[in-house]
């Protein structure tokens, strides 16, 4: 198995995370978004998307997307579950999943993609460019700043989102907080549950990834 | 058990199909989202982020998403499997679903709710109101013609976009080539694949849900 990665996005570092987290080792892949490196014949070939992550089986299939990754790997390692152990929890953490992504890395990523000086055309990931929209940006950066009210009310009272036990949705939610420092947006004073949340995710030597 | 469904939108619609080819009933609540029903006091109670599906367990848990309520009819009625039976297929599945959703729901909306007259300032669902912006729907439209091309790779060579067996993406991309109609967006006649495969999904019972 291989995992295409690259250190500083927040995507592959989604599934990064989440492998640590199983306790797993999966060899790694450098791929250099920076210099256009997933613009290239060569990883074209590997992902005609141009996205990172990619993991890639033993038997040559690539799963293109985070989500297509951590399903694979929370079936081939069940323990410790991090997509949910049973019905209600599988249902509970796809929500939180989806609520933290629409509100978390989608806002974060309008605003960044349709702003920044080296995203000129690149407001969108794949291989067919689009230009920015300045609007866009606007609307990106009021929804990043919603997020951490959204989040904040997703977290509630207990240790984690899904209640006692870490998820794949504490991983994503904790990567979109760091993501956010990217467009300059910073967890709101107000916002108690996430600042305590934060610091016990940031605790934790998956963090470090 | 009971869910809560709008008949002409697409989201609730990939729900709707997926209990159908589960073979199990789960009673429905009609939320009339063209009057703003899911903007009133009653509908936000039940699901505060004012969209549909939203599908209420019996102990009053309520998934608020299209992935929270399939993970959790999944686990509860694996059979027969729509997410995926082993490791492999659950990274599949999930990796299709993922394209489809970015390549056609994200980018149909994108183009509908930035033009349509009846969404002004609807240009996202939730509670907070967004202004449309032109550029965004002329993106949208233009993704949503290359969503037909994308679709066409997946769909290869095989019944299914998964194989041999149908999966929730062929829920999905059923639903989005319907849906792709709103905006007077039909698959384009080179699309051969994605024309054969549409008419074996339309011959299904549900998909007259």
């Amino acid at each position: 198995m291989r995992f295409y990665d690259f250190q500083p996005a927040p995507s592959p570092r989604r599934v990064r995370m989440f492998i640590a987290e199983k306790g797993i080792d999966i060899p790694s892949v450098a791929v250099d978004l920076r210099n256009g490196e997933h613009l290239q014949p060569e990883f074209l070939a590997v992902n005609p998307f141009a996205t990172v992550p990619v993991l890639e089986l033993d038997d040559g299939t690539r799963l293109t997307t985070t989500a297509g990754c951590r399903a694979y790997i929370e079936s081939a390692h069940p323990t410790p579950s991090l997509l949910g152990s049973n019905a209600a929890e599988c249902g509970r953490i796809a929500d939180l999943i989806w609520h933290i992504e629409f509100n978390g890395i989608m806002a974060i990523a309008e605003c960044l993609r349709n702003s920044a000086k080296g995203m000129r055309d690149r407001a969108l990931p794949g291989t067919v460019n689009y230009a920015q929209i300045t609007e866009l940006a606007e609307r990106g950066r009021s929804r990043a700043g919603r997020f951490f009210e959204v989040l904040d009310d997703l977290i509630g009272d207990d240790p984690f989102l899904n209640g006692e036990r870490l998820s794949a949705a504490d991983i994503d939610a904790f990567v979109f907080v760091e993501f956010a420092k990217w467009i300059k947006a910073e967890t709101p004073a107000n916002c108690d549950r996430v600042i305590n949340w934060h610091q016990r995710m940031a605790e934790r030597p998956s963090a470090d990834l």
